[in-house]
């Protein structure tokens, strides 16, 4: 396939939102022991579940190492709409790793794949090396028979972005802007490039998102387009939580501003759960990296209901064992009243430092503008 | 994806003919340095001009390790019609570790997974451990996204067949009642096996194939099928060769048959080249493995042209830098007069223990019955 020097708005190529029609969604296989507590069996188990869910409703290629492919297939085995596929990576969040995929009208797809360095390489990325994650976007593009943009000269994660299909996008400075990705770029350098890549018109900047949250405070974990127009936004009243402080500024920042058809954004607070902390069992159930920065035990994770994926017909969404679970769920079916809402307890893919959304990757909907 | 407990011929599936239409071919790119001289360097340039000669005629996924895909992309990145996808293996004979496609008259497509055992296992196989090989039919049925038969109980290879696409199928008895595969069934029982899963009313069985084939002389090296009712045959005049008798013993059997119509065939001889032997460099450049039968310089190579393959529109036939490359070329260029013929100077291949049929295997094209 080819590698393009064009961009995609060049082209008349646009990313799709995620709530559009996918024609699947891609996965990859948990296996590190050191992001994944007990080599990564309970991972394995969240992560199948995940799978086994969305594949209810679209087709779902989850990726295995040569080492992990017989037990993934194993333990997917009981879904025709799963397919298994080799490939080595350095983790699973396939979200930023993978491809963002591109539509023309034609409904022409092309994959972008961004330079990617583990979340702030060598400066604050979260683990090294990331050689094998940097290749999965193109691995992923010859997989799907689609031609690539490739960015040599700039670091992006999918999870980082949001766009809600009709011209907007929705990101965070605390992590476009941060030291470790592109320190040599201005805000307006970076804005441009998402205005040329995602082929948007408008960039909604948040300053800030979950807190304590390793990926510079992703989009995705915080605030999300429901449909264009309409937003959910991770939210707490507990004005003791350093969280309420963050949730707030995005709060007033969505409110006061509007969106590229220049209509007023319609925000929905979802709860946050209480506090998810990481347990001493936890802590050293994880394997040693001499490259992480080790999280103890008492160490906050960064937990959200706003990590979910919106696939065709369903939203695969958090729970926490927490009370507000059930209210979160609650909203989200009222937001998305003509999809089932499926709620799985993902404790062990915060663990590892993310949740469903990050987890996952849609594939656009060929021939269908 | 699905395993099927059925057979082929229950379904109403059959194995297609090499001759009709490709929707892609498959190739592994080489890199064990014990069967690939000078860690595969020299190897890797047959395979990439192989792949790039029938990538001009359909498209060709070649698949390669992860150590290898960054190699493999760059030295094939000239041609858009060409995907490398990741995949583990013991080595690059996908004509024999690939999946067998079977088609129905709707042009569903569905894969044979045979059990593979490195052509002998440890009775007289070529190379100990063979896991990755025997995983790989069911991963390409996963990338292909057909449902499978596997056969748990069945050793076979794909380069031990030939079918006309009409009821026919040709194999060698040196290889399919071998010691190494499936010692405890009868001739009966393997010709039953051939029939239910490549759904043929017919089995002609030849002796013997090419002097000195590692494989227990597998029928695409001695003789294939150029369309129903008409054989290509591998062919020495020269009585001192022991070539002769094994040759002469194939054209005795074929002209006192008939095919699964009843038609009688009609046999080309293809000339063989000079006895090909290994030279000294040649061999010291291969590095050691305690797994293998070492082979020393002066041992004679199994050259064949009828190891060629056929794709869409050409067909692709080895060279051996010897006087009768020409003449080889001008019978098959007779024989397929609407196809281009494109001789490669294969002996890198030859060197690996098989030429360009046993490193390609087709995906025959859906939707059409």
């Amino acid at each position: 396939m080819k590698t393009l020097k064009t961009t995609p708005k060049q082209d008349g190529f646009f990313m799709p939102a995620e709530f559009e029609r996918h024609s699947k969604t891609y996965m990859i296989w948990p296996e590190r022991p050191d992001v994944w507590r007990c080599g990564a069996f309970f991972a394995q188990k969240t992560f199948a579940e995940v799978a086994l869910s969305i594949a209810k409703y679209e087709p779902t290629v989850v990726l295995a190492s040569s080492i992990q492919y017989e037990n993934a297939k194993n333990k997917l085995s009981n879904s025709d709409q799963i397919s298994v596929i080799e490939m080595s990576s350095n983790d699973s969040w396939v979200r930023d790793t993978g491809a963002t995929f591109v539509k023309n009208q034609e409904g022409i797809l092309r994959g972008i794949d961004w330079k990617f360095n583990a979340w702030g390489g060598l400066t604050d990325g979260v683990y090294f090396p990331w050689d094998k994650d940097d290749l999965i976007a193109q691995k992923i593009c010859d997989l799907e028979n689609v031609d690539r943009y490739r960015l040599d000269d700039f670091i992006l994660e999918g999870g980082s972005i949001h766009v809600d299909g009709k011209g907007t996008a929705l990101t965070t400075e605390s992590c476009l802007l941060s030291y470790g990705r592109n320190p040599s770029m201005t805000k307006e350098a970076i804005e441009m490039k998402l205005k040329l890549y995602l082929n948007v018109e408008k960039v909604i900047w948040l300053k800030r998102g979950i807190y304590l949250d390793e990926t510079n405070e992703h989009i995705d974990n915080i605030a999300c387009f429901v449909r264009p127009g309409v937003i959910a936004l991770a939210w707490t009243d507990d004005t003791n939580d350093p969280q309420h402080e963050l949730s707030k500024s995005c709060y007033e920042i969505l409110s006061n501003e509007t969106d590229a058809n220049g209509q007023k954004l319609e925000i929905h607070k979802i709860p946050l759960p209480k506090p998810q902390i990481l347990t001493k069992q936890e802590s050293t159930n994880t394997a040693f990296c001499s490259t992480f920065q080790t999280k103890n035990s008492g160490y906050r994770l960064s937990a959200s209901y706003v990590n979910y994926y919106v696939c065709n017909n369903a939203v695969i969404m958090p729970a926490f064992d927490d009370s507000s679970d059930k209210k979160a769920k609650e909203i989200l079916q009222k937001l998305y009243p003509n999809r089932d809402i499926i709620q799985i307890y993902s404790r062990e893919i915060l663990l590892g430092g993310g949740n469903i959304h990050c987890i996952t990757q849609q594939i656009p909907e060929r021939l269908q503008a």
